[in-house]
């Protein structure tokens, strides 16, 4: 890996003597070991998926505060310093850029440190977290207090509870929407002043916690997939062990199936029989956990269709594999399963296998599949395997546009994403998050990463599909670093109106512009472009 | 009623003339009849429960634009001649202020010409609404279409869908957490220009009102319970019609048994087997709906236990009256009911009564009772009844703070509000709405608007319970606009940091200060007493 020296990379505009004197001011804050400046140090805030040659993403330095206060001590000095910061939780967001900042020598802060469960309400099923928590970390605790409570997880168990919900990450619990199901945090804002929202708003208020809402209008979502604050606790809601839980696959055979199964199921999110984010995928991950690209089909080239039916015929999945699960009462489990394989027993070749689990007698030794155990909120890093696809150092991008939850929609979207990936030499992995309304396509994009070639081919399809998808009325929920202008540049109603907006905030509440300057398409207005 | 004459109430710092270059501007952009000054035109946008003398809220003139270009032209001859704008929807929200201005002599924008409903997606269950729509229109439309979908409605029907939602208001379907539910808005700023939120800010985007989100922070809430713009249309989720809907009536006998409700429903909320918002409330309203309150215990005086004693037995109803409701499958109803009917078994004294009738059966001719109605999104105006009460012109005003779902959380404030209201002369009237982990307490204070002094006693009291109750900790979740700077003013962490976040808001987006001066406690820069 290359690694540039560490005096190589500087904030913008600044001089080695300029950095070295925000640096001290750091140290002395903070004290000398929460400021790192090797490469080994910072070389954990790159993307860990690009090539090693790419450093337009490069940190200049690390800073890790310990508390709420150092926070706010961090952005007074950027500030003063005019250095850029860029907020890492965990340092994960692994395939849409890891903890690298958008601007080269911006200083990252860790928030690791700060990784105390503040309070875990058995009662009212929340807990509040600082971002340093990991789902690992919060479900351990959850058993470790002998709870009642399932948190809601995402595949990976490494990243930050806080960290996910700000990227409007998903999981597949019924509290799956991480961002809906965050309530109350606190800010640092840009000026280093200290903000609680919704009711957490008043002093000593009951029920910041509990409820949504405070007096005035909600300002919770703009601190997600934003630049405008720092965020040093939240709550989030969680999910009560059910008297039983139920896991349930559903297998279609043929790739035609794809329309019947989302058409199937809307009606059972609408009317809530079925309460989590189911997943929709192909059999490609199961492929992958088995065994490599190489060792199913030899010599490269296209996947055939040979290929797909060797892997459902010795794996035994589907071509389209639909998990979801069902908590509660064991009556009303028996019956919400029975109003499932009904509406799937109506299209051909469709199979329905469920499995029924005292909840409290769940457990890693009772649970051992991953789509199991991914839904009873037990965290793991089983996916991690898919990443020796292509052998080599795996990598991927994410490619995430949202469909309606309608057939006809998710098949016009699959067929402008898969010719297009399948031209660039690469393969369709196509999985995708359910919720009532919508149809979240997560288009992990595998490539060796240390194939040069193959992973600007990887870059060059995610550029090209973020348009291509943008132009027939379906846009990313979520983006790598690399081309989060690109996707914000396809919101384009009213000649860009939100960015505006989002920019007007911007410079409104960092007018110095020392948050994450670009995340999410957002710049301050010292790095703006003009856009005429 | 006194009606102050036409030329009286002005915009302030504008003169007579000033006043009438801004509406003849108004005219020529609207066209006359848009532009309304009879004292009868704007007296509708008056406090209707205000007594009559009181005239601090008159607005001066009330213009109708009739679509999204006639607002954007409304904003900005606002901006040029300096007048503050006051948004409706429809103009009620009543107990709250109704249709009135906070600042006297602003210029009411009534948005009820916008009546339009856009769009039906009966397979997604959403609507797209103007703002002029009310639940009434909603619902009609519903059924002259023959979709099988239900609208979540409060107990009146005659205000606004679009309105209620901004409000932060609620419902009582599973959909029933009306801010929650809405999707995707399109909003006029204060400079003029359009703006369409989350998936809509992509021209042509397809899952617009399907999916909460779009790329970045998420602005919807921003232009709820504010004056950042005036939103001219939104999505809203509805509820697909239920194979089975079985509304259930929780009744307790006795005044202690209010911790053993809520503690006893909590569970049932968290783990989805009640899905709408319940409400609990005490037999006021039944007593109302029947005869006044002189019928019911002559001669005046504080309410005795005779009175509540007597009520039961004649009316049938509960100490306590918790209404909730079940939808869908048959089976899956009927297994939920029986975990209801378990919970309260164990409650003594408490009776579960439920009925079952098929979701296509559902009618004003087959559903007869309000709390049946209401929950089946059959919406009505016989709340109203209750009004006579003190005889005279009833009027209220509802004082509605937030606790956690905690039975010694709700205890803890009835035994705050109960002794205050009726040391005031006035009667405690607790209804609550339930989400899964909060009681939103609403509780009308009602009395006889033509009473000068009952009527200043009910104010009085008001003003006085938002200081006790934040006093304790519990936050109002909307007021009355005689009330809502003291109401921001309890929100006082970090010596107000959510209003200087507000305000800073404020000025970035309406740096005039033309829209809604003074809502929510948010004052424009040019209005602001300094807070020091």
């Amino acid at each position: 890996m290359t690694i540039p020296p560490d005096d190589d990379v500087l904030p913008p505009g600044l001089t080695a003597a300029d950095f070295t004197a925000a640096l001290r001011a750091f140290a002395g804050a903070l004290g000398d070991s929460a400021v790192l400046r090797s490469a080994a140090a910072v070389g954990e805030f790159r993307d860990p998926y690009a090539f090693a040659s790419w450093d337009e993403h490069w940190p200049s330095a690390v800073v890790q505060p310990a508390g709420v206060e150092e926070v706010q001590e961090v952005v007074r000095i950027a500030r003063r310093h005019r250095v850029p910061l860029w907020t890492n939780s965990m340092g994960k967001n692994n395939a849409y850029g890891g903890g690298a900042p958008r601007v080269r020598g911006s200083v990252v802060v860790s928030l690791r440190r700060m990784n105390r469960i503040l309070e875990v309400n058995e009662e009212l099923a929340y807990a509040v977290v600082e971002p340093g928590v990991s789902f690992f970390d919060l479900c351990a605790d959850l058993r470790r207090r002998g709870t009642a409570l399932w948190a809601s997880i995402p595949d990976l168990g490494w990243g930050s509870v806080v960290g996910n919900a700000l990227d409007h990450g998903f999981g597949y619990l019924p509290e799956g929407d991480h961002a809906a199901s965050q309530c109350g945090m606190e800010v640092v804002l840009a000026d280093g002043s200290l903000l609680r929202t919704g009711m957490g708003a008043m002093n000593g208020n009951r029920a910041w916690h509990a409820h949504r809402r405070g007096f005035g209008p909600a300002v919770d979502a703009l601190f997600m997939q934003s630049n405008y604050g720092i965020v040093t606790k939240m709550g989030k809601w969680l999910t009560p062990q059910p008297e039983v839980y139920a896991p349930v696959a559903v297998r279609a055979s043929r790739e035609a199936d794809l329309e019947a199964l989302v058409d199937g199921l809307r009606p059972l999110l609408l009317d809530g029989t079925v309460r989590n984010l189911p997943l929709l995928g192909m059999m490609m991950g199961a492929a992958a956990m088995t065994k490599p690209r190489e060792a199913w089909q030899p010599g490269g080239g296209p996947l055939t269709e040979a290929f797909y039916q060797r892997v459902m015929d010795e794996l035994g999945t589907g071509y389209w594999n639909l998990r979801t699960a069902l908590y509660g009462a064991e009556a009303v489990v028996d019956a919400q399963l029975a109003r499932i394989r009904s509406v799937f027993a109506a299209v051909p070749g469709v199979e329905v296998i469920a499995r029924k689990i005292a909840g409290a007698d769940v457990s890693e030794e009772t649970v051992t599949l991953h789509p199991d155990r991914v839904q009873a909120g037990i965290p793991g890093l089983r996916l991690l395997d898919i990443l020796g696809w292509w052998g080599g150092t795996g990598g991927h991008l994410d490619f995430s546009p949202v469909a309606p939850l309608h057939g006809a929609d998710v098949r016009a979207l699959t067929q402008l994403i898969r010719p297009e990936i399948e031209r660039a030499g690469l393969d369709f992995w196509p999985g995708a998050v359910l919720t009532p309304r919508s149809f979240v396509y997560v288009c992990p994009i595998l490539f060796d990463a240390a194939d040069e070639s193959q992973a600007r081919a990887a870059y060059d399809v995610y550029r090209r599909l973020v348009q291509l998808t943008a132009a027939a009325g379906y846009g990313l929920y979520r983006g790598h670093i690399s081309f989060m202008d690109d996707i914000a540049d396809a919101y384009d109603f009213g000649d860009q109106a939100m960015r505006r907006l989002q920019e007007t905030i911007k410079d409104a509440l960092d007018p110095d512009g020392i948050l994450s300057p670009g995340k999410q398409g957002i710049w301050p207005g010292s790095m703006r472009k003009d856009r005429s």
